[in-house]
């Protein structure tokens, strides 16, 4: 029943999304040992103009 | 204070959104006994193409 | 396949949470014509030393 | 460590969001006695049509 | 950058909830092609008395 | 109408918890110019063992 949600920046490719949601299942189920069918996976892209550590927006220039 | 967050697949109409708060609310307010304007609720839509179930997106062909 | 997350303070009874669940999954179901199987419901009991609104904790005396 | 969302009404400018983080992030860092670098925000921009309070979308009229 | 949370039936051991942590973050690693020192989970353990699927507590008996 | 979830380490005082979401509300209302009643927190205390960064919980020795 493992619900996972993944924030990330958004641009990924559809291939680099598919990847990702099969290689997670995958240590999941390897790891708990539970169905794949169990694993449900929510991948959230998020702007850079909306994601913010140290306090400055990703969208903003960096040193 | 029950603040309610829905992840759902894109593409129902504004009329069943409406709807669908509105009777989420009330089930809300009948069980919890809490008010009306206490209830928070956030729709959340989701491409198929973000959302995985046993490592596969639903935007991918399935049997 | 809508994922239903509830935060909701801490404290309820068993029997109120069952009654919870049953409302908000049939008001689901009603509304968008899935499949109950398909409603998930997380309940997320928060302490009221643990939320706050107008900059003040539920914990605290309020007038 | 902190991690932080904000879910908020879409249709700030970027000016105002960048002020948001900054200044949450020094409130953060002031009280918890972290590092900015430590702060992590995610701002969630939910339309009118999809945050409802007393079971009535915020894009519906409200007397 | 990726922030992850995953929300599964509490009970697991450490060793197990070690092994989660590490796979998925290999994962994510080797998919997206960032630091392993960017990847961020938190493990969210729920009661089986708080997750209801299909309108039912996963605490109460199932057939 | 922003709702504020902090995810951070457990172990803070309740004073500390107190000037946390004082500081960050006022923050909120001073940049986006909303009532402080608006301003919904909630503080979810999560355990060093289901942390993890770089693959490693925070449980767990770092150099």
């Amino acid at each position: 029943m493992p619900a996972i949600r993944i924030d990330l920046f958004e641009g990924r490719s559809p291939e680099v999304k598919k990847q990702l949601v099969e290689t997670i299942t995958r240590a999941v189920v390897d790891t708990l040992g539970c169905s794949a069918e169990a694993v449900d996976i929510i991948l959230n892209e998020v702007a850079r103009s909306h994601w913010a550590t140290g306090g400055k927006l990703w969208s903003e220039p960096r040193e």
